[in-house]
């Protein structure tokens, strides 16, 4: 086998047998394949496509090329969650104990955050003590006890998506569905669960911009589940606006303690259940109606807010912070931003206010970056407001004043108002299971 | 500018402009473009094409990456012409006397033979004593004395194509018309002639393989020429059999003096007054018909002839051996090959009678290779004869004896053999000008 061949056949529009699959990532994870071939085949891909099969062998040679995680000590059904990455999406720390709490296993590795997206991890570091640096048997062993941990991404995960991903950074092939899907599905494989739920960002704070290709992102990645034995489904949620009111790490989990008290933002709630709903269900625990009522009844009776203490408590979080947000270490400045002019807020570029985050020191432009807990912003209000003159739009959180001019500007140059209200994205925009597509 | 956004603009289907392609291609000469990059651009412009113009520039780019040969120290005009390489090609031996002995300069550099395909350096070679490799002081100074010389390439012609070459060569995107084209017509460009005469071989034994493929490829060339102020045809030559009877190197030599003396085969004798004729044409000499009958004359007049022995001398050859061929230094062994039953030859397949007489000594497989001048085949039947049992189809000439096994077997599996005779293809199939594209 030649990789020149797998080119030609590609170029060609031919399908690549699992074999030459195989021979070209393995081959260029070993260094036997030259990046010059592996950058001219995933050009090839890019303007040719692949085929659902396709795509999902590719993924699963992927998944192959590092560990493989075998979470059998693990009794009963794992469920795992994935977000395409947004601004303000605290949902992990929410439905994770949610669904643990109604009694699927939640054995979950999670990212940092880079550029105006925030990371699970660096959320759950905001609570003081807690590790996410957690080794296999530990992290066994607290699953099988209290159903759940959710910890940083460890060990050796599909290699062949770290070094293909940093090729197709360089080479402008990156927005292509079979490579992002099988990107993202190489890892969750790997990672081990049976049941996965992708959470697929759209709008003009998430990757995918269009809820047309979403779907189609969504449709690949189901495909991916169904040709190599996992439960897979997909909602398609709306990155148009932030998630909730809350942006900053420290912010976020109090945030998702309001939610999971009975209390947070209605936006954030809905999502949430929804998110949650489709866990247990494809973890086998009912119709979608009946996971709904058990989600909320998680919540309800305080089982889901108790497995999230026992979580950071068994990870050697300091669970007093989640009970007395205001234990959390403050920012040393705040700055109320107040509104110019009266109108309505019809647009916000939520990319732009992750960035403003970020200038606050709430996120990471690179990957070696420090993060500032307690920074951010908290939004008063959201797109579909009325808002009067003088009134406080946001404030912004950071530990020096210089802060704020950049992160002000920013901010205020995110933010469209008209005279009128315009029509506001639904939250949830469609669902994608193996039986096909719901448009909501 | 970043080379992301120019392969990023390609595949999208957008035109490079002449910055665009500067920064690319110079980039990649100087090392600032990786070859990952690069062989992405490539595989994304053989996927989605390029313009006239762009092609164009693409070629003027690469030109300018090196030496730009200035012939105006030449007076008058400068013809030069390109073979795309085929079996038996000897044709630049013929038809740069006979332009010359009509009063149009030949300022030329050849390439050598590789792989299946020869070359007319190595060709002259074979004449004893013949120096191609000339500084260019006393190769202006030859052209300016006598009207002509042919050399080998000299200096950093083209550089870019050099390197880019090689990485297509590897990465599955050489057949592609834009790449093609740009890629010959950047040597030419930097070649300095004013006039270039393409002979686009087609068929078995050439690189395009069909009629089609081979007036797309000669019309981006022609355009190429006329962007940058050249005058360029083609003409689309058979090659799904060998030119004339003779593969080999003096055994080349040794035909194209029978056909400058007016006794060579028919085949050749046709391409050789048709492509002299268009390139006096191009340099402005009257009407094709006119042309022609100078060309016709140059070789009955004997001066075409004298003016290859001119060439010869000049350049240290011994022209005694093309007075007299049996002065060339004969191959140690010959082996007649005889029909095995009668029938007609309907089919050559013209590549492999190529490497049969690379088996034999004739031509390389890798750039290293020496090359016996006296080796090679020479066919006494023609796609189209009747064949009898017994007759000679070819001899063989090798120095070793042990080399004609394989090459015997090679050139009897080119042979098609047919009950009765079908029809063959025209030597000149169509000539691609400014004007337009004649089919003959």
């Amino acid at each position: 086998m030649r990789m020149f061949d797998i080119i030609a056949k590609k170029r060609d529009g031919g399908v690549l047998s699992r074999e030459e699959l195989e021979f070209a990532v393995m081959g260029f994870v070993n260094g036997q394949v030259p990046d010059y071939q592996m950058s001219a085949l995933l050009m090839a891909i890019y303007l040719r496509g692949m085929t659902e099969k396709e795509t999902a062998q590719l993924t699963d040679v992927m998944a192959h090329s590092g560990d493989m995680v075998d979470l059998s000590a693990i009794s009963g059904i794992k469920a795992d969650k994935h977000s395409t990455g947004g601004v303000g999406d605290k949902t992990t720390l929410v439905i994770a104990p949610i669904v643990a709490a109604c009694g699927v296993k939640i054995a979950k590795m999670s990212g940092r955050g880079l550029g105006h997206t925030g990371g699970t991890v660096d959320k759950m570091e905001a609570v003081p003590g807690t590790q996410t640096a957690v080794d296999r048997e530990r992290f066994f062993a607290q699953v099988n006890e209290i159903g759940i941990s959710v910890i940083g991404q460890s060990g050796n995960l599909a290699p062949a998506d770290k070094k293909m991903y940093a090729l197709r950074d360089v080479t402008a092939t990156i927005g292509c569905v079979p490579l992002i899907a099988s990107s993202i599905m190489s890892k969750k494989l790997a990672a081990g669960s049976d049941c996965i739920l992708l959470d697929v960002k759209t709008g003009n704070g998430a990757f995918m911009k269009t809820l047309d290709d979403s779907i189609e992102l969504a449709k690949a990645m189901v495909s991916i589940g169904q040709h190599n034995g996992r439960k897979v489904a997909a909602l398609i949620t709306d990155m148009d606006t932030p998630l909730g009111h809350n942006i900053g790490n420290s912010l976020e989990v109090i945030e998702s303690v309001e939610v999971l008290k009975g209390h947070g933002p209605a936006d954030l709630t809905e999502v949430c259940y929804q998110l949650a709903a489709n866990m247990l269900y494809l973890a086998g625990k009912g119709s979608l109606e009946e996971c709904r009522r058990m989600a909320e009844e998680a919540v309800a009776s305080g089982a889901a807010y108790e497995k999230l203490k026992q979580m950071f408590a068994a990870q050697g979080g300091d669970v007093s912070v989640l009970d007395d947000p205001d234990k959390f270490q403050k920012a040393k400045f705040s700055r109320p931003l107040l509104a110019a002019e009266s109108g309505y807020l019809v647009r916000m570029n939520t990319e732009m206010v992750g960035n403003a985050s970020v200038c606050l020191g709430a996120g990471r432009i690179t990957k070696e970056d420090t993060i500032d807990f307690a920074a951010g912003i908290v939004l008063h209000k959201k797109t579909g407001d009325k808002v009067e003159a003088g009134e406080c739009l946001a404030t912004l959180y950071a530990d020096h004043e210089e802060k704020f001019a950049a992160a002000e500007e920013m901010f205020r140059a995110a933010l469209t108002f008209g005279p009128a209200p315009e029509p506001v994205p639904a939250l949830v925009m469609a669902r994608v299971t193996e039986e096909g597509v719901e448009r909501f």
